[in-house]
Protein backbone atom coordinates (compact mmCIF):
# COMPACT_ATOMS: atom_id res chain seq x y z
CA UNK A 1 0.00 0.00 0.00
CA UNK A 2 3.19 1.81 -0.20
CA UNK A 3 3.88 1.59 -3.59
CA UNK A 4 3.99 5.00 -5.37
CA UNK A 5 0.56 6.00 -7.46
CA UNK A 6 1.10 9.16 -9.74
CA UNK A 7 -2.82 9.48 -10.98
CA UNK A 8 -5.90 8.35 -9.17
CA UNK A 9 -6.54 6.17 -12.10
CA UNK A 10 -3.22 4.28 -11.28
CA UNK A 11 -5.13 2.61 -8.21
CA UNK A 12 -7.92 0.83 -10.68
CA UNK A 13 -5.46 -0.08 -12.68
CA UNK A 14 -3.60 -1.89 -10.09
CA UNK A 15 -7.08 -2.91 -8.86
CA UNK A 16 -7.77 -5.19 -12.03
CA UNK A 17 -8.43 -8.62 -11.39
CA UNK A 18 -8.51 -7.92 -7.42
CA UNK A 19 -11.77 -7.96 -5.49
CA UNK A 20 -12.96 -4.10 -4.83
CA UNK A 21 -16.03 -2.32 -3.32
CA UNK A 22 -18.06 -0.24 -4.84
CA UNK A 23 -20.19 2.43 -3.59
CA UNK A 24 -22.77 4.10 -5.64
CA UNK A 25 -25.12 6.77 -4.86
CA UNK A 26 -28.47 6.14 -3.18
CA UNK A 27 -26.73 3.77 -0.75
CA UNK A 28 -26.13 0.81 -3.15
CA UNK A 29 -22.97 -1.20 -2.40
CA UNK A 30 -21.56 -3.63 -4.99
CA UNK A 31 -18.28 -6.21 -4.46
CA UNK A 32 -17.08 -7.98 -7.66
CA UNK A 33 -13.67 -8.60 -9.16
CA UNK A 34 -12.55 -5.55 -11.24
CA UNK A 35 -12.43 -6.16 -15.12
CA UNK A 36 -12.04 -2.95 -16.87
CA UNK A 37 -12.65 0.65 -16.59
CA UNK A 38 -12.66 3.70 -18.65
CA UNK A 39 -11.69 7.47 -18.09
CA UNK A 40 -15.28 8.02 -17.35
CA UNK A 41 -15.44 5.25 -14.11
CA UNK A 42 -17.25 3.01 -15.92
CA UNK A 43 -16.75 -0.28 -14.73
CA UNK A 44 -17.26 -3.70 -15.30
CA UNK A 45 -17.46 -6.07 -12.29
CA UNK A 46 -17.11 -10.40 -12.58
CA UNK A 47 -18.82 -12.31 -9.74
CA UNK A 48 -20.84 -9.08 -8.56
CA UNK A 49 -22.80 -9.16 -5.64
CA UNK A 50 -25.16 -6.27 -4.54
CA UNK A 51 -24.78 -5.52 -1.19
CA UNK A 52 -27.33 -3.71 1.48
CA UNK A 53 -26.66 -3.13 5.34
CA UNK A 54 -23.64 -6.08 5.38
CA UNK A 55 -26.14 -8.81 3.24
CA UNK A 56 -25.43 -9.88 0.10
CA UNK A 57 -28.87 -9.16 -1.82
CA UNK A 58 -28.39 -10.42 -5.23
CA UNK A 59 -25.56 -12.42 -6.83
CA UNK A 60 -25.30 -11.18 -10.54
CA UNK A 61 -22.28 -12.35 -12.16
CA UNK A 62 -21.00 -9.51 -14.94
CA UNK A 63 -22.11 -5.62 -14.48
CA UNK A 64 -21.58 -2.59 -16.35
CA UNK A 65 -21.98 0.25 -13.97
CA UNK A 66 -22.43 3.69 -15.20
CA UNK A 67 -19.34 5.82 -13.57
CA UNK A 68 -21.48 9.06 -12.64
CA UNK A 69 -23.62 6.90 -10.05
CA UNK A 70 -20.15 5.72 -8.27
CA UNK A 71 -19.20 7.40 -5.11
CA UNK A 72 -16.19 5.41 -3.91
CA UNK A 73 -14.23 2.36 -4.98
CA UNK A 74 -12.27 0.32 -2.68
CA UNK A 75 -10.27 -2.34 -3.10
CA UNK A 76 -10.03 -5.35 -0.75
CA UNK A 77 -6.57 -5.57 1.03
CA UNK A 78 -5.05 -8.46 1.45
CA UNK B 1 -17.19 -14.90 -18.36
CA UNK B 2 -13.52 -15.66 -18.04
CA UNK B 3 -12.91 -13.71 -21.56
CA UNK B 4 -10.95 -10.97 -21.78
CA UNK B 5 -12.27 -7.38 -22.07
CA UNK B 6 -10.45 -4.76 -22.13
CA UNK B 7 -12.78 -1.70 -21.72
CA UNK B 8 -15.96 -1.39 -20.44
CA UNK B 9 -18.39 -0.84 -23.36
CA UNK B 10 -16.77 -4.01 -24.55
CA UNK B 11 -18.99 -5.50 -22.01
CA UNK B 12 -21.67 -3.96 -23.77
CA UNK B 13 -20.74 -5.63 -27.23
CA UNK B 14 -20.68 -8.92 -25.84
CA UNK B 15 -24.10 -8.61 -24.49
CA UNK B 16 -25.86 -7.64 -27.87
CA UNK B 17 -28.32 -9.70 -29.44
CA UNK B 18 -28.91 -11.31 -25.68
CA UNK B 19 -30.89 -10.80 -22.37
CA UNK B 20 -30.04 -7.75 -19.66
CA UNK B 21 -31.18 -6.46 -16.50
CA UNK B 22 -31.05 -2.69 -16.33
CA UNK B 23 -31.30 -0.39 -13.78
CA UNK B 24 -32.09 2.95 -13.78
CA UNK B 25 -31.93 5.73 -10.75
CA UNK B 26 -35.39 5.73 -8.94
CA UNK B 27 -35.95 1.96 -8.34
CA UNK B 28 -36.79 1.45 -11.98
CA UNK B 29 -35.58 -2.22 -14.02
CA UNK B 30 -35.81 -3.25 -17.08
CA UNK B 31 -35.13 -6.57 -18.91
CA UNK B 32 -34.79 -7.18 -22.48
CA UNK B 33 -32.83 -7.41 -25.68
CA UNK B 34 -29.71 -5.29 -26.16
CA UNK B 35 -30.00 -3.97 -29.58
CA UNK B 36 -27.90 -1.07 -29.34
CA UNK B 37 -26.08 1.06 -27.40
CA UNK B 38 -23.57 4.00 -28.05
CA UNK B 39 -20.86 6.09 -25.97
CA UNK B 40 -23.08 7.81 -23.81
CA UNK B 41 -24.65 4.31 -22.55
CA UNK B 42 -28.01 5.19 -24.78
CA UNK B 43 -29.44 1.70 -25.24
CA UNK B 44 -31.87 -0.19 -27.36
CA UNK B 45 -33.80 -2.77 -25.74
CA UNK B 46 -36.14 -5.28 -27.41
CA UNK B 47 -38.73 -7.27 -26.35
CA UNK B 48 -38.11 -5.12 -22.89
CA UNK B 49 -40.69 -5.47 -19.67
CA UNK B 50 -40.51 -3.51 -16.46
CA UNK B 51 -40.20 -4.87 -13.30
CA UNK B 52 -40.72 -3.12 -9.88
CA UNK B 53 -40.36 -5.13 -6.62
CA UNK B 54 -39.33 -8.57 -8.65
CA UNK B 55 -42.92 -8.49 -10.62
CA UNK B 56 -43.65 -7.18 -14.40
CA UNK B 57 -45.63 -4.05 -14.60
CA UNK B 58 -45.21 -3.65 -18.50
CA UNK B 59 -44.23 -5.39 -21.67
CA UNK B 60 -42.79 -2.58 -23.87
CA UNK B 61 -41.55 -3.67 -27.43
CA UNK B 62 -38.96 -1.57 -28.31
CA UNK B 63 -37.29 0.92 -25.73
CA UNK B 64 -34.91 3.90 -26.09
CA UNK B 65 -33.04 4.48 -22.62
CA UNK B 66 -31.03 7.61 -22.31
CA UNK B 67 -27.97 7.33 -21.14
CA UNK B 68 -27.67 9.12 -17.89
CA UNK B 69 -30.45 7.60 -16.36
CA UNK B 70 -28.58 4.04 -15.98
CA UNK B 71 -27.04 2.78 -12.91
CA UNK B 72 -26.65 -0.58 -13.67
CA UNK B 73 -26.59 -2.89 -16.98
CA UNK B 74 -25.98 -6.81 -16.25
CA UNK B 75 -26.06 -9.73 -18.87
CA UNK B 76 -27.93 -12.72 -17.81
CA UNK B 77 -26.15 -15.79 -17.68
CA UNK B 78 -26.23 -18.98 -19.63
CA UNK C 1 -39.26 -5.53 -34.74
CA UNK C 2 -36.12 -7.63 -36.19
CA UNK C 3 -34.50 -4.98 -38.39
CA UNK C 4 -31.35 -4.21 -37.96
CA UNK C 5 -30.50 -0.83 -36.05
CA UNK C 6 -27.07 -0.09 -35.44
CA UNK C 7 -26.91 2.67 -33.06
CA UNK C 8 -29.53 3.69 -30.42
CA UNK C 9 -30.61 6.69 -32.49
CA UNK C 10 -31.40 4.69 -35.30
CA UNK C 11 -34.13 3.42 -33.39
CA UNK C 12 -35.64 6.91 -33.04
CA UNK C 13 -34.89 7.76 -37.07
CA UNK C 14 -37.67 4.73 -37.50
CA UNK C 15 -39.92 6.18 -34.81
CA UNK C 16 -40.40 9.68 -36.57
CA UNK C 17 -43.86 10.46 -37.49
CA UNK C 18 -45.48 7.43 -35.63
CA UNK C 19 -46.68 7.19 -31.83
CA UNK C 20 -44.33 7.17 -29.09
CA UNK C 21 -44.06 6.57 -25.02
CA UNK C 22 -42.02 9.29 -23.54
CA UNK C 23 -41.55 9.01 -19.84
CA UNK C 24 -39.88 11.43 -18.12
CA UNK C 25 -37.82 12.05 -14.85
CA UNK C 26 -40.15 12.82 -11.74
CA UNK C 27 -42.80 10.09 -13.52
CA UNK C 28 -44.39 12.48 -16.34
CA UNK C 29 -45.28 10.35 -19.63
CA UNK C 30 -46.36 12.14 -22.76
CA UNK C 31 -47.90 10.21 -26.04
CA UNK C 32 -47.56 11.89 -29.11
CA UNK C 33 -46.40 11.57 -32.23
CA UNK C 34 -42.44 11.75 -32.93
CA UNK C 35 -41.66 14.25 -35.04
CA UNK C 36 -38.11 15.42 -34.50
CA UNK C 37 -35.28 14.49 -32.29
CA UNK C 38 -31.13 15.88 -32.04
CA UNK C 39 -28.35 14.50 -30.39
CA UNK C 40 -28.99 15.21 -27.37
CA UNK C 41 -32.62 13.45 -27.34
CA UNK C 42 -34.14 16.95 -27.61
CA UNK C 43 -37.45 15.61 -28.97
CA UNK C 44 -40.93 17.08 -30.68
CA UNK C 45 -44.17 15.39 -30.21
CA UNK C 46 -47.03 16.48 -32.29
CA UNK C 47 -51.02 15.93 -30.69
CA UNK C 48 -48.64 15.42 -27.19
CA UNK C 49 -50.94 14.29 -24.52
CA UNK C 50 -50.01 13.91 -20.93
CA UNK C 51 -50.97 10.98 -18.96
CA UNK C 52 -50.52 10.37 -15.13
CA UNK C 53 -51.15 7.14 -13.61
CA UNK C 54 -53.17 5.99 -17.09
CA UNK C 55 -55.46 8.65 -17.11
CA UNK C 56 -54.77 11.68 -20.17
CA UNK C 57 -54.30 14.94 -17.86
CA UNK C 58 -53.99 17.50 -20.58
CA UNK C 59 -54.08 17.44 -24.57
CA UNK C 60 -50.94 19.86 -25.49
CA UNK C 61 -50.69 19.71 -29.20
CA UNK C 62 -46.69 20.43 -30.61
CA UNK C 63 -44.49 19.86 -27.62
CA UNK C 64 -40.64 20.36 -27.19
CA UNK C 65 -38.85 17.89 -24.88
CA UNK C 66 -35.61 18.95 -23.35
CA UNK C 67 -33.44 15.96 -23.50
CA UNK C 68 -31.82 15.47 -19.98
CA UNK C 69 -35.01 15.07 -18.62
CA UNK C 70 -36.22 12.40 -21.00
CA UNK C 71 -35.87 8.70 -19.02
CA UNK C 72 -37.28 6.48 -21.97
CA UNK C 73 -38.86 6.82 -25.28
CA UNK C 74 -40.71 3.48 -26.62
CA UNK C 75 -42.27 3.49 -29.87
CA UNK C 76 -45.70 2.07 -30.07
CA UNK C 77 -46.15 -1.39 -31.29
CA UNK C 78 -48.54 -2.13 -34.67
CA UNK D 1 -49.02 21.72 -37.38
CA UNK D 2 -48.60 19.33 -40.06
CA UNK D 3 -45.38 21.42 -41.45
CA UNK D 4 -42.52 19.76 -41.78
CA UNK D 5 -39.98 20.71 -38.98
CA UNK D 6 -36.31 19.21 -39.41
CA UNK D 7 -35.19 19.64 -36.23
CA UNK D 8 -36.19 20.40 -32.61
CA UNK D 9 -35.24 23.86 -32.30
CA UNK D 10 -36.76 24.52 -35.52
CA UNK D 11 -40.14 23.86 -33.43
CA UNK D 12 -38.95 26.62 -31.37
CA UNK D 13 -38.00 29.24 -33.80
CA UNK D 14 -41.80 28.81 -35.50
CA UNK D 15 -42.82 29.94 -32.08
CA UNK D 16 -40.68 32.75 -31.75
CA UNK D 17 -43.13 35.95 -31.35
CA UNK D 18 -46.36 33.77 -30.43
CA UNK D 19 -47.53 32.54 -26.97
CA UNK D 20 -46.00 29.82 -25.27
CA UNK D 21 -46.42 27.09 -21.92
CA UNK D 22 -42.81 26.24 -20.21
CA UNK D 23 -42.80 23.84 -17.79
CA UNK D 24 -39.82 23.82 -15.27
CA UNK D 25 -38.27 21.05 -13.06
CA UNK D 26 -40.00 21.61 -9.64
CA UNK D 27 -43.71 22.10 -11.06
CA UNK D 28 -43.03 25.65 -12.10
CA UNK D 29 -44.83 26.64 -15.12
CA UNK D 30 -44.30 30.26 -17.04
CA UNK D 31 -46.73 31.79 -20.30
CA UNK D 32 -45.51 34.55 -22.36
CA UNK D 33 -44.07 35.27 -25.40
CA UNK D 34 -41.21 33.47 -26.88
CA UNK D 35 -38.98 36.01 -27.43
CA UNK D 36 -35.29 34.56 -28.01
CA UNK D 37 -33.60 31.10 -27.51
CA UNK D 38 -30.31 29.01 -28.02
CA UNK D 39 -28.70 25.74 -28.23
CA UNK D 40 -28.55 25.85 -24.40
CA UNK D 41 -32.21 25.93 -24.83
CA UNK D 42 -32.00 29.04 -22.75
CA UNK D 43 -34.64 31.11 -23.57
CA UNK D 44 -36.55 34.84 -23.19
CA UNK D 45 -40.22 35.56 -22.63
CA UNK D 46 -41.95 38.75 -22.78
CA UNK D 47 -45.38 39.34 -21.09
CA UNK D 48 -44.62 36.53 -18.74
CA UNK D 49 -46.67 34.90 -16.01
CA UNK D 50 -46.27 32.78 -13.63
CA UNK D 51 -48.93 29.24 -13.04
CA UNK D 52 -49.17 27.60 -10.36
CA UNK D 53 -51.90 24.68 -10.10
CA UNK D 54 -53.71 26.78 -12.99
CA UNK D 55 -53.77 30.08 -11.19
CA UNK D 56 -51.60 33.01 -12.36
CA UNK D 57 -49.01 33.40 -9.11
CA UNK D 58 -47.07 36.27 -10.46
CA UNK D 59 -46.96 38.72 -14.01
CA UNK D 60 -43.25 39.94 -14.26
CA UNK D 61 -43.03 41.37 -18.03
CA UNK D 62 -39.41 39.79 -19.56
CA UNK D 63 -38.09 37.13 -18.30
CA UNK D 64 -34.73 35.17 -18.62
CA UNK D 65 -34.81 31.17 -18.17
CA UNK D 66 -32.16 29.14 -18.03
CA UNK D 67 -32.16 26.06 -20.41
CA UNK D 68 -31.24 23.05 -18.00
CA UNK D 69 -34.23 24.22 -15.70
CA UNK D 70 -36.66 23.70 -18.45
CA UNK D 71 -38.47 20.23 -19.30
CA UNK D 72 -41.02 21.50 -21.78
CA UNK D 73 -41.95 24.22 -24.15
CA UNK D 74 -45.57 23.69 -26.01
CA UNK D 75 -46.25 26.54 -28.25
CA UNK D 76 -50.17 27.70 -27.70
CA UNK D 77 -52.44 26.34 -30.30
CA UNK D 78 -54.23 28.52 -32.71
CA UNK E 1 -40.06 46.11 -23.70
CA UNK E 2 -40.27 45.53 -27.80
CA UNK E 3 -36.93 46.37 -28.63
CA UNK E 4 -35.16 43.58 -31.02
CA UNK E 5 -33.70 40.87 -28.84
CA UNK E 6 -31.56 38.04 -30.72
CA UNK E 7 -30.72 35.85 -28.03
CA UNK E 8 -30.99 35.46 -24.81
CA UNK E 9 -28.14 37.28 -23.43
CA UNK E 10 -28.89 39.92 -25.44
CA UNK E 11 -31.66 40.28 -22.34
CA UNK E 12 -29.25 40.16 -20.07
CA UNK E 13 -26.96 42.37 -21.58
CA UNK E 14 -29.78 45.32 -21.66
CA UNK E 15 -29.98 44.87 -17.95
CA UNK E 16 -26.78 45.33 -16.99
CA UNK E 17 -26.80 48.40 -14.38
CA UNK E 18 -30.34 47.65 -13.66
CA UNK E 19 -32.20 46.35 -11.15
CA UNK E 20 -32.70 42.53 -11.21
CA UNK E 21 -34.68 39.71 -9.34
CA UNK E 22 -33.09 36.28 -9.36
CA UNK E 23 -34.42 33.22 -8.91
CA UNK E 24 -32.57 29.88 -7.33
CA UNK E 25 -32.98 26.29 -7.00
CA UNK E 26 -34.42 25.85 -3.78
CA UNK E 27 -36.35 28.65 -3.49
CA UNK E 28 -33.63 31.21 -2.90
CA UNK E 29 -34.41 34.56 -4.26
CA UNK E 30 -32.09 37.55 -5.19
CA UNK E 31 -32.74 41.47 -6.06
CA UNK E 32 -29.74 43.41 -6.63
CA UNK E 33 -28.42 45.65 -9.36
CA UNK E 34 -26.84 43.60 -12.29
CA UNK E 35 -23.25 44.42 -12.45
CA UNK E 36 -21.78 41.77 -14.83
CA UNK E 37 -22.71 37.90 -16.53
CA UNK E 38 -20.82 35.51 -18.44
CA UNK E 39 -21.98 32.83 -20.73
CA UNK E 40 -22.75 30.13 -18.05
CA UNK E 41 -25.00 32.64 -16.47
CA UNK E 42 -22.78 33.08 -13.52
CA UNK E 43 -23.89 36.48 -12.35
CA UNK E 44 -22.43 39.63 -10.16
CA UNK E 45 -24.81 41.55 -8.34
CA UNK E 46 -24.55 44.90 -6.50
CA UNK E 47 -26.59 46.37 -3.50
CA UNK E 48 -27.96 42.26 -3.56
CA UNK E 49 -30.88 41.41 -0.57
CA UNK E 50 -31.75 37.75 -0.37
CA UNK E 51 -35.80 37.49 0.16
CA UNK E 52 -37.81 34.43 1.45
CA UNK E 53 -41.74 34.61 1.27
CA UNK E 54 -41.71 38.06 0.06
CA UNK E 55 -39.81 39.25 3.10
CA UNK E 56 -36.07 40.51 2.97
CA UNK E 57 -33.71 38.25 5.03
CA UNK E 58 -30.08 39.07 4.25
CA UNK E 59 -29.02 42.44 3.06
CA UNK E 60 -25.23 41.54 1.15
CA UNK E 61 -23.61 44.04 -0.89
CA UNK E 62 -21.70 42.19 -3.50
CA UNK E 63 -22.75 38.55 -4.92
CA UNK E 64 -20.99 36.19 -6.82
CA UNK E 65 -23.81 33.60 -8.22
CA UNK E 66 -23.06 30.56 -9.74
CA UNK E 67 -24.54 30.11 -13.18
CA UNK E 68 -26.01 26.47 -12.46
CA UNK E 69 -28.26 27.39 -9.70
CA UNK E 70 -30.02 29.86 -11.34
CA UNK E 71 -33.37 29.35 -12.42
CA UNK E 72 -34.74 32.65 -14.09
CA UNK E 73 -33.69 36.23 -14.33
CA UNK E 74 -35.91 38.40 -14.24
CA UNK E 75 -35.34 42.30 -15.34
CA UNK E 76 -37.56 45.22 -13.30
CA UNK E 77 -40.06 46.95 -15.15
CA UNK E 78 -39.54 50.39 -15.21
CA UNK F 1 -18.56 48.73 -5.00
CA UNK F 2 -19.17 51.06 -7.47
CA UNK F 3 -15.75 50.16 -9.33
CA UNK F 4 -15.97 48.65 -12.69
CA UNK F 5 -16.19 45.17 -13.03
CA UNK F 6 -16.05 43.75 -16.52
CA UNK F 7 -16.45 40.00 -16.07
CA UNK F 8 -18.07 37.94 -12.97
CA UNK F 9 -14.48 36.38 -12.13
CA UNK F 10 -13.33 39.58 -12.01
CA UNK F 11 -15.16 39.88 -8.60
CA UNK F 12 -13.65 37.03 -7.05
CA UNK F 13 -10.10 38.56 -8.25
CA UNK F 14 -10.93 41.72 -6.40
CA UNK F 15 -12.01 39.61 -3.06
CA UNK F 16 -8.57 37.37 -2.98
CA UNK F 17 -6.74 37.80 -0.04
CA UNK F 18 -10.08 39.34 1.94
CA UNK F 19 -13.14 37.45 3.96
CA UNK F 20 -15.81 35.85 2.09
CA UNK F 21 -19.07 34.12 2.35
CA UNK F 22 -19.60 31.18 0.39
CA UNK F 23 -22.79 29.39 0.31
CA UNK F 24 -23.29 25.95 -0.95
CA UNK F 25 -25.76 23.81 -1.96
CA UNK F 26 -27.78 21.72 1.28
CA UNK F 27 -27.78 24.77 3.41
CA UNK F 28 -23.78 24.98 4.27
CA UNK F 29 -22.19 27.68 4.73
CA UNK F 30 -18.11 28.92 5.07
CA UNK F 31 -16.54 32.01 5.91
CA UNK F 32 -12.82 32.61 5.00
CA UNK F 33 -10.45 34.52 3.74
CA UNK F 34 -10.47 33.67 0.08
CA UNK F 35 -6.98 32.56 -1.27
CA UNK F 36 -7.55 31.29 -5.07
CA UNK F 37 -10.32 29.91 -7.31
CA UNK F 38 -10.07 29.11 -10.90
CA UNK F 39 -12.47 28.70 -14.09
CA UNK F 40 -14.88 25.95 -13.04
CA UNK F 41 -15.07 27.93 -9.10
CA UNK F 42 -13.24 25.64 -7.41
CA UNK F 43 -11.85 28.06 -4.48
CA UNK F 44 -9.52 27.83 -1.48
CA UNK F 45 -9.96 29.60 1.59
CA UNK F 46 -7.83 30.20 4.90
CA UNK F 47 -9.05 30.41 8.16
CA UNK F 48 -12.14 29.24 7.17
CA UNK F 49 -15.10 28.34 9.40
CA UNK F 50 -18.22 26.24 8.73
CA UNK F 51 -21.37 28.09 10.11
CA UNK F 52 -24.95 27.04 10.21
CA UNK F 53 -28.11 28.59 11.63
CA UNK F 54 -25.47 31.74 12.17
CA UNK F 55 -23.04 29.66 14.31
CA UNK F 56 -19.54 28.86 14.49
CA UNK F 57 -19.65 24.90 13.74
CA UNK F 58 -16.49 24.22 12.44
CA UNK F 59 -13.02 25.80 12.22
CA UNK F 60 -11.28 24.29 9.51
CA UNK F 61 -8.01 26.46 8.48
CA UNK F 62 -7.12 25.97 4.91
CA UNK F 63 -9.90 24.07 2.93
CA UNK F 64 -10.72 23.41 -1.24
CA UNK F 65 -14.15 23.53 -2.12
CA UNK F 66 -15.57 21.90 -5.32
CA UNK F 67 -16.94 24.85 -7.44
CA UNK F 68 -20.09 22.48 -8.54
CA UNK F 69 -21.43 22.50 -4.75
CA UNK F 70 -21.34 26.10 -4.06
CA UNK F 71 -24.51 28.75 -4.88
CA UNK F 72 -23.03 32.24 -3.65
CA UNK F 73 -19.68 33.68 -2.85
CA UNK F 74 -20.12 37.07 -1.45
CA UNK F 75 -16.68 39.66 -0.26
CA UNK F 76 -17.21 41.02 3.28
CA UNK F 77 -18.06 44.44 3.36
CA UNK F 78 -15.61 46.57 4.50
CA UNK G 1 -0.89 28.26 5.70
CA UNK G 2 0.65 31.67 4.96
CA UNK G 3 2.60 30.34 1.81
CA UNK G 4 1.25 31.56 -1.56
CA UNK G 5 -0.71 29.35 -3.54
CA UNK G 6 -1.94 30.42 -7.24
CA UNK G 7 -4.74 28.12 -8.14
CA UNK G 8 -6.93 25.68 -5.83
CA UNK G 9 -5.16 22.33 -7.31
CA UNK G 10 -1.95 23.57 -5.63
CA UNK G 11 -3.48 23.53 -2.27
CA UNK G 12 -3.99 19.68 -3.25
CA UNK G 13 -0.87 19.23 -4.37
CA UNK G 14 1.00 20.43 -0.64
CA UNK G 15 -1.32 18.45 1.30
CA UNK G 16 -0.09 15.34 -0.99
CA UNK G 17 1.00 12.51 1.44
CA UNK G 18 -0.73 14.47 4.15
CA UNK G 19 -3.81 13.66 6.21
CA UNK G 20 -6.96 15.27 4.78
CA UNK G 21 -10.46 15.81 5.82
CA UNK G 22 -12.84 14.83 2.27
CA UNK G 23 -16.88 15.81 2.31
CA UNK G 24 -19.00 14.27 0.23
CA UNK G 25 -22.32 15.08 -0.72
CA UNK G 26 -25.14 13.12 1.52
CA UNK G 27 -22.79 13.87 4.90
CA UNK G 28 -20.38 11.28 4.04
CA UNK G 29 -17.06 11.91 5.29
CA UNK G 30 -13.55 10.60 4.76
CA UNK G 31 -10.12 10.67 6.61
CA UNK G 32 -7.41 9.61 5.04
CA UNK G 33 -3.59 10.23 3.44
CA UNK G 34 -3.84 11.98 0.10
CA UNK G 35 -2.09 9.91 -2.16
CA UNK G 36 -2.89 11.08 -5.62
CA UNK G 37 -5.77 13.92 -7.05
CA UNK G 38 -6.27 14.32 -11.03
CA UNK G 39 -8.21 17.49 -12.53
CA UNK G 40 -11.76 15.95 -12.21
CA UNK G 41 -10.60 15.95 -8.20
CA UNK G 42 -10.92 12.76 -7.97
CA UNK G 43 -8.77 11.55 -5.33
CA UNK G 44 -6.78 8.45 -3.53
CA UNK G 45 -6.60 8.51 0.33
CA UNK G 46 -4.93 5.88 1.72
CA UNK G 47 -5.27 4.76 5.56
CA UNK G 48 -9.21 6.13 5.13
CA UNK G 49 -11.72 5.57 7.73
CA UNK G 50 -15.15 7.17 7.25
CA UNK G 51 -16.61 8.90 9.86
CA UNK G 52 -19.92 9.73 10.53
CA UNK G 53 -21.05 12.19 13.52
CA UNK G 54 -17.61 12.50 14.64
CA UNK G 55 -17.65 8.23 15.01
CA UNK G 56 -15.30 6.16 12.88
CA UNK G 57 -17.73 3.37 11.12
CA UNK G 58 -15.34 1.82 8.82
CA UNK G 59 -11.42 1.23 8.21
CA UNK G 60 -11.10 0.82 4.27
CA UNK G 61 -7.49 1.05 3.51
CA UNK G 62 -6.81 2.94 0.20
CA UNK G 63 -10.06 4.31 -1.50
CA UNK G 64 -10.62 5.79 -4.93
CA UNK G 65 -13.26 8.87 -4.54
CA UNK G 66 -14.48 10.84 -7.54
CA UNK G 67 -14.59 14.04 -7.87
CA UNK G 68 -17.69 14.61 -8.67
CA UNK G 69 -18.87 13.62 -4.84
CA UNK G 70 -16.95 15.79 -3.01
CA UNK G 71 -17.94 18.96 -1.68
CA UNK G 72 -14.96 19.90 0.40
CA UNK G 73 -11.00 18.95 1.09
CA UNK G 74 -9.48 19.93 3.99
CA UNK G 75 -5.71 19.49 4.94
CA UNK G 76 -5.06 18.40 8.46
CA UNK G 77 -3.46 21.54 10.28
CA UNK G 78 -0.26 20.85 12.03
Amino acid sequence: MADEIQRPLDTLNEAKGKSVLVELKGGIQFMGTLRAFDIHINIVLDNAQENRGGEVIRKLGRVFIRGDTIIMISPSEQ
